[in-house]
């Protein structure tokens, strides 16, 4: 694996690619932790019920679609949230996919 | 099948399933077609690229997410989007979802 891994330009961003991405539960868990937190997470700090083979798939998916931008710090991969870029090209959506994740219906 | 599908509650909304319905490009379509007319269209009306078959498992996909409501007209089974139940419950998705449709990253 690259030191850096690649991450699309916001040109590239696709709302069907953004979708497959966020139609996971676990995925949209990441994503409503990332938004709930204000702050960037490391891989391993995240309260997600998965392997972390598993988890690091997840990971990848959601960076691959534009969603968190991911980078080192010495051994950590961090992850944050590409909240405005995504908000701009998709107005809404992140706003209508996290906002009720503590009501009854889940997110 | 029942002269008159069945239709879940506007309590029965769960945005996992609602997701799993707008994942799929041609469903999106769907409802986005519904959202720009404004007005109920025939289960024959819709541009969509798929057979007739394939375009009733879709509607059936949309009604059981009450993403859309379906009654009869004669033999015409028509199709009226539940844009204001889907608001309540998920502020933003639809807006989300149907307003890029004519930008150049699809929708």
């Amino acid at each position: 694996m690259a030191r850096t891994p690649t991450h699309p330009d916001v040109s590239q961003f696709d709302l069907q690619t953004v979708l497959e991405a966020l139609v996971d539960p676990v995925r949209r868990s990441i994503v409503a932790q990332l938004d709930a937190a204000g702050a960037d997470i490391a891989c391993g700090g995240f309260d997600i019920p998965v392997s972390k083979s598993t988890a690091t798939h997840h990971f990848t998916v959601l960076r691959e679609a534009g969603l968190i931008r991911q980078y080192y710090v010495g051994t950590s991969r961090m992850n944050a949230l590409r909240r405005a870029e995504m908000d701009e090209t998709f107005p809404g959506l992140l706003d209508a996919l996290t906002a009720r994740r503590a009501a009854r219906r889940g997110g």
